[in-house]
């Protein structure tokens, strides 16, 4: 019996006028009967304890989770630090990241009564999901994901966790029976992991997960500051090439005065031809809550080097009280290991009965 | 720090001389220090649950079991159903298969007073330490490994649970910091890569696993009645070819009148010019529980034919009470299924505690 995913159209429209940029709602295909999915579908999305998240991850996932806790009535986030060990950790490193995330997440807006906010690692039911999806998963799917070829690619030689990840990530969302999950476009083919083996489970054992269905958010991208061809990214090895969202206002001052733009002083919106004064629209826009057309009125009659001053402005505004929270919530970590706690038990709650019907679907007990 | 692993000499020798069969004991290495493992050490074996065992499985390894439990002052015997599944199962069969696993292994003689018998999925740990343990191993490493090489090229492409389940076996035995593992000699290799992972976390979390040692049964190679170059395997397409531990006497003594032997109608042990005569004189010797030298003697003035009576005689004798014990548990699931869920609770007892270890030092929390 196959039910049309809910698409949540409402909700979908309302999710593009506030934030003046397309996006796509991917709905792969109608999913499977799912009677225990909350009315209105449910959320899940993760992401790696790689410490005080920069401007990029807050622009390009950050805003957008805060935007979905309003949306649907069941939402998960995750800080996936099984994820995380597939690369090498430092294990002091890996614990203060995790806290940092915690407190970055929640500054950033993620309220924790809207969002189950939580860590993969102490529900114990993500790794024992993903061994037994792990069996239903042949090796050649693996192999031809893009992920692998291209970290094992850098690394010479990954781990078997890192070839594996994409079972554990299908594991994260179907142990919530979740219905949506928003993504980058460099994650679809992950997703689609997560989709066959929904279907492949179901067809072996009988109705169970729903079909995830994408929300591709195809927003804003923001770009390295020194070499605006590169994403922003946190390893970049130009300290002046990434904000962190915890930078002081001097520190933005001083990143955005030394942001590569070019020879022509004034400002346009041509992310081909121009793409370092586009990044700098692209994080007025974003950052004043504007269109990019806005953006670049507001920068009619002014040079770059008086726009980096007004790009400046926005982002300082912007993040202050974000930065102020999290030094608040790191000052406290014994509150912040509650908050996750208190997740860690919900997120259990809606786990282990899905777990328990795996289980003995599969003929274990 | 590096202490000797103990190598319980006395037990050893012990063993030997109750059956008259050379053990090699192999200490891999001197094991890392670890105070909490049991003075005299753990033992750690699992098995699949193919459902009731064969006359090899019996020899082969569950008579081992037995003698193992009261030589150890801990010990651990799993149901592996979590291996199962990397191969398809129908799940009422694997859920039969389990239960029916269970009762042989009772019948045989292990004691859930000695032996914490368990059904590996009931314990979520098994798969946590798996995902980490995976995470150091190398794509490399998993892909040398002689079970993958046949596995995969029999079923053309396995499954990544195929692919990976070694690393779950070296999980197996670390989570309860075993000391002992009791293989044949085609699984040696995957003991090293658990030793290999054991040294792995250490060096780079600090000691905390025991490097386990192969409790290596060179022993009584079982032959199929029917090609006695092979191994006697529940998989066999002739159904002659294979003794249940649970046929009756009439199948017992059919199967044993039809097995291949030569045509010299004298009884001498030569497994390599006469395997069909010499797997009846090792089954012979094993279930009488004598040497082979003396069930060659018993058999003086007698020809194959006559000789096949005698061994069946033994087999029926010994088998009968099994068979019978066997029937009784069956008709009680209730009763199994309360066993396991008390060795379950046992288990999960030890494996508690050594995962909140690993979660810590890995830095989780």
């Amino acid at each position: 019996m196959a039910l049309p995913v809910r698409t949540n159209l409402k909700h979908l429209l309302c999710f593009i006028q506030k934030f003046n940029s397309p996006k796509r709602f991917l709905c792969a295909e109608r999913s499977a009967g799912n009677k225990e999915s909350p009315e209105g579908g449910r959320v899940f999305s993760g992401i790696q304890p790689t410490g005080v998240p920069h401007l990029g991850n807050y622009l390009g996932a950050l805003e957008n989770w805060v935007a979905l806790q309003n949306q649907y009535p069941s939402v998960l986030y995750s800080i996936v630090d099984l994820h995380s060990i597939t690369q090498p950790q430092d294990p002091a490193d890996l614990r203060r990241n995790i806290l940092d995330m915690a407190a970055s997440l929640l500054a950033c807006g993620i309220d924790p009564e809207r969002a189950i906010l939580f860590q993969q690692s102490q529900v114990s039911e993500h790794a024992e999901l993903s061994w037994i999806l792990g069996c239903l998963t042949t090796l050649p799917r693996l192999r031809h994901l893009p992920q692998w070829k291209m970290k094992s690619k850098v690394k010479n030689e990954g781990s078997v966790g890192l070839f594996t990840y994409p079972v554990l990530q299908a594991a994260d969302i179907l142990l919530y029976k979740s219905t949506h999950v928003p993504v980058g476009e460099d994650q679809i083919q992950h997703l689609e992991l997560a989709q066959d083996l929904a279907r492949i489970f179901n067809g072996r054992y009988g109705d169970l997960f729903p079909v995830p269905a994408a929300l591709l958010s195809s927003t804003r991208k923001v770009k390295s500051l020194r070499d605006p061809s590169s994403k922003m990214s946190k390893s970049d090895s130009q300290a002046m090439a990434t904000i962190s969202i915890t930078d002081s206002p001097d520190d933005i001052a001083l990143k955005l005065r030394r942001a590569v733009t070019d020879f022509t002083s004034e400002v346009t919106f041509d992310p081909e031809k121009r793409p370092g004064v586009s990044n700098l629209v692209t994080i007025h826009a974003a950052m004043a809550r504007m269109s990019v057309e806005e953006a670049v009125s507001q920068a009619r009659g002014l040079d770059t080097f008086a726009y980096k001053k007004v790009v400046t402005e926005a982002v300082i505004q912007r993040l202050t009280p974000i930065r102020e929270e999290i030094e608040r919530l790191r000052s406290d970590p014994a509150h912040l290991e509650g908050l996750l706690a208190r997740g860690t038990l919900r997120a259990r709650e809606l786990a282990a009965p899905v777990l328990r019907e795996v289980r003995q679907r599969v003929g274990f007990c």
